[in-house]
């Protein structure tokens, strides 16, 4: 009898994605439609190379309240794209056989917008050969937040609240001493300001927060930066700064790639280095005051020890939701979270939505998130990203440092 | 009569040096000895700018356990060091007649070694003018622990403890995917090792931790470094490496400075990235596989959130030293922290130090805290660092983010 499920994470680590995990693990115990629970190590290309384990083998009850808080893919991830199904039928007809031999009848797949494609192209192809006891379900995760169909996405919350915290650090950092300098921060999202615009959530009665604000959103102009950051020197001696690593000038051209194609390395290499470094050059030459860069970096995607408690019990429920949704016969959908609005207080609930109206695209901040002068957020912005960041949780310390599971410890 | 208390702070940010003055500021209050409490803005140089107020008016009780948690120097702070005596005689006078001014007769500064240096000159010109009445104290901070005279140094164990917390969490970060990859990571010590030791601490039975440990105290040699990445990468795939920014070739020049000279932007400036960056460049030269390069940054003196409570505890105990060592007629002393040995379990005193042993001086990781092939740390060292970053403090949240004390706020 064919009635086992199967978990697969894919896609860009986040701190909440193990709590999704969690969130089904849960599920599935009590639910005696479920048999054996299976898990895939590093995604789909796990699947492929049957590396499949048994995750109630791998990992006790007791474990799970660790997992909880433990960041990136506690299962492994992949950055993996199944081609078409014309073009690479035998990788299709591969996982399928997978599926018979592990007696897989559900399938649940953590991830963001290409992970999507991949729900949608395999669900395609049972379609195709005309399976229709096989149910494939997506859960949403990224930090980017450019989900469609889903208010927001688990992970972002948390990485939001990472952002905005260090911006509140970096803010005292910056008020120390009495010369004038400005420092440029740069924020993760190539396509969207969803976690850049999260800086300004540390604006409050004890903290100024970012003076400037550059979502990717809005077409980047040199001339317009330099005069912005005159304007603000002159009024204010230390100049706070949140940029989007993916800030384009008006032709759409990456500023970062400006300077990788400007510069090369003393081995002929071009850089990669961020925007922040290319423009931290640009303002050195143009003003005599002192300029520095900091790139948050990976550590956006992996602060767990800063999770926003929103965002991990969302996470959780997510995963619940999928599991219910893949037991009522549901296939080729991803979970939603939606904002319950006109209440007067943050309330979310769960759905679903058609797979196809989320893979491959992109949600950018609605330009009523971002101020006339493109320096900062409106209130808009402020009231849908502060209740996502609400709530710490106990994290549990040994020594010193938070405790992690790591299922493949050797 | 003169008998009121001058505090200012100076140097590099830390997560602690707000935590000695709420110590001073306790001791002060209950002692009968002191009259008004004054801080001075930004340092000595606020001092010469009278840029001078009464800490009492400005701060009430019940502001101090949040100043406890704020980051950064609540009083403002400056890099200024006196010219001598000989040279600056009037920079003197004027400092002193501030002194007479507010009636100061204790003055408590806190800093690092630069700070202490200033608190000698001070100590020095009031000694050649015969006041034999006012009394200067140094209390230690500083997050690169390289004060002598003291075990260890305030605001060093929040460091630490942020260090060890991020490559905890990076670790799982880097086991995310199953392909060869490194990632290098930049940790702060222009001059000394202690904070890129602190890595390590986060080996654990959940965490391999950094695979090769770069100290600026051992010569950096680049194609050694390239023949440790190539064993480390054959027999793991993630390879995760702590760096001192201050990494230096055996002729004693900084690595980063090698790229400085090697590279000059698009202006023809000196780029001014660190060394990881620069061995990011070197490793994809060398190698096919990923590399990638985090620098830590500005994070690591600022993340209070993440503040160890060994650290605040014992900086709250330095500032009360303080205040006493002044009472009982001290001058020209520095608090330090000593770790009772033998006890079998982690304990400290508090004591002093002449700050002429500490002023000017650098203290670097002893030889035998680094393994035999200078990539790696020893059991003495673990050690050593381990209790430092012990205890996390409650800290209060607001709407998800921390709360601070802005005693500047306009």
């Amino acid at each position: 009898m064919c009635n086992n499920l199967l978990i697969a994470q894919s896609g860009g680590p986040t701190v909440a994605i193990n709590a999704t995990l969690v969130g089904i693990l849960k599920r599935a115990k009590v639910q005696k439609e479920i048999g054996k629970v299976y898990g895939a190590r590093y995604g789909i290309k796990g699947i492929l190379s049957e590396n499949i384990f048994n995750l109630e083998h791998k990992l006790q009850d007791n474990m799970q309240d660790i997992l909880l808080r433990t960041p990136a893919a506690a299962l492994g991830s992949c950055r993996y794209k199944l081609n078409s199904i014309n073009s690479s039928e035998l990788e299709y007809e591969r996982i399928l056989n997978i599926f018979k031999k592990y007696k897989i009848k559900y399938f649940i797949y953590i991830g963001g917008n290409d992970s999507m494609d991949t729900v949608q192209k395999l669900s395609e192809y049972f379609k195709i050969k005309n399976i229709n006891d096989i149910f494939i379900i997506g859960a949403p995760k990224t930090i980017d937040n450019d989900l469609f169909g889903t208010d927001h996405t688990p992970g972002f919350g948390s990485a939001a609240k990472f952002v905005a915290t260090t911006f509140k650090e970096l803010d005292r950092d910056c008020a120390t001493y009495d010369i004038k300098a400005v420092t440029l921060v740069e924020v993760m999202g190539r396509d969207t300001g969803w976690l850049t615009a999260a800086s300004a959530l540390c604006h409050s009665s004890d903290t100024y927060g970012p003076d400037l604000i550059y979502c990717c959103e809005r077409a980047f102009n040199i001339d317009k930066f330099l005069n912005d950051i005159k304007e603000k020197v002159e009024v204010k001696p230390n100049v706070l700064v949140a940029i989007s690593e993916g800030i384009k000038n008006s032709d759409g051209r990456y500023i970062s790639d400006i300077r990788i194609n400007s510069e090369k390395d003393m081995f002929g290499h071009k850089q990669n280095s961020g925007c922040a470094k290319y423009l931290e050059g640009i303002l050195n030459k143009n003003f005599p005051f002192k300029v520095r860069s900091v790139e948050l970096n990976v550590l956006q995607r992996c602060a767990s020890h800063l999770a926003s408690k929103t965002d991990i019990l969302e996470s959780v429920a997510v995963g619940e939701k999928s599991v219910d949704l893949a037991i009522k016969g549901y296939s080729n959908v991803m979970v939603s979270i939606n904002r319950c609005s006109n209440l007067g207080f943050y309330e979310v609930d769960y759905g679903f939505v058609d797979v196809s109206d989320v893979a491959n695209k992109v949600k950018t901040l609605p330009s009523d998130f971002i101020d006339s002068n493109g320096v900062g957020v409106t209130k808009k912005a402020i009231s849908y990203l502060r209740p996502l960041i609400e709530g710490e949780l106990d994290i549990t310390y040994e020594h010193g440092l938070p405790v992690f599971i790591n299922l493949f410890n050797s």
